[in-house]
């Protein structure tokens, strides 16, 4: 039972709230027993009441409210590779970061591939936003020409639906951050709306369930 | 220029972060320049240096960060009526409440009627998720059987897809906690997924996308 803050792997877990400590080791922490009991096998896990004395845990989590599980695990990143994957460029929000990995699992079976500006998918929002995802279908790093696939960018400025596009693989679904700034020269769709108010997630979400529904090999 | 914490504004954004302060003044708080900017007429607005000392202002602020501008609005809600409306049920994370509210204003123009156990769609974290569109589109309070339409459950365990559904008007979509816990007895459509992770909010946005795209009246 861990009873001092010093303890080595209460240190690590602290580092790793920071992004150029989780570049330098490597790894990431996951919070909670969803996240934990979703996870393959962790460098080490910390159970409030077995491993360490619960105000420890607590004094280390990210959670507002604490935590009685914490399991810290190797950054995995997968090659940008496959019949659709969504590029993300600029989405400097971890939530939508994590939201679009787990849209991308749930709906597509997809890999997301972070361009520049994105960011970390293994920071604590990210993580928490992507549910299981996270481990599921690890993120790719890549720029977009490196990417294989036809892509196709989302941009609410388009003239075009995204109904009337050709979906067929290889895909790539190009996003970009709320203010807009995706790569220039792409075929670009619009999601039909309402009202001009569909985030990055959404709307990554809404072009995932079209594309995949479209997709024999992914119905 | 307010240089005081206790000055009346201040001490009534402070009460608005509490669900019970808000429920009895009707009032709510809208942190932000795109917030504020998006908003009709408000009781009061701050903006940091103009009406009140930067200081006291983050000091009174729902954002980590602080902010620039707090605005304080009298709550509207609207009547459960139209074509095609979002019912919550057990939506207790304030976060896919706005998101909810977001979609369903930007895709289809739809009202989301919150009916027992939802967040409340007032708290500084919903708004925030909505965006303008807790402004544009209030939400409704009412129990299902109070609203007109044919309700349809989205549901991750049922056995047809969306796909395969009449989604003419009037559609009341019925969405509940990631639990589960959707009244019985409706039709109950699954939206199409490869891995079983869709939380609440993207699941809404995906049905109202669906719906949205098969009615004339929305396309």
């Amino acid at each position: 039972m861990i009873t001092s803050p010093d303890n080595e792997k209460l240190k690590t877990i602290r580092k790793l709230q920071q992004k150029s400590w989780r570049a330098k080791l490597g790894l990431f922490s996951a919070e909670g027993e969803d996240l934990v009991d979703a996870a393959p096998a962790a460098e080490f896990v910390l159970r409030a009441g077995e491993d360490v004395e619960p105000a420890l845990l607590n004094a280390v989590s990210t959670l507002g409210s604490g935590t009685r599980v914490i399991g810290v695990y190797r950054q995995r990143w997968a090659e940008a590779a496959g019949d659709l994957l969504v590029y993300l460029h600029g989405v400097e929000d971890p939530g939508n970061v994590g939201t679009i990995i787990r849209s991308a699992h749930a709906l597509a079976d997809a890999t997301v591939v972070l361009g520049p500006g994105c960011a970390d998918p293994y920071s604590p929002k990210a993580v928490r936003a992507s549910m299981g995802s996270i481990f599921a279908r690890p993120p790719a790093r890549a720029e977009l020409g490196e990417i294989p696939g036809r892509p196709l960018a989302l941009d609410a400025q388009a003239e075009r639906d995204l109904g009337g596009f050709d979906l067929s693989p290889p895909l790539v679904l190009v996003l970009g951050s709320e203010r807009g700034d995706i790569p220039d020269g792409l075929d670009a769709a619009r999601i039909p709306v309402q009202a001009d108010s569909l985030n990055v997630a959404m709307a990554a979400t809404v072009a995932l369930y079209e594309a995949a529904n479209r997709m024999p090999a992914h119905a």
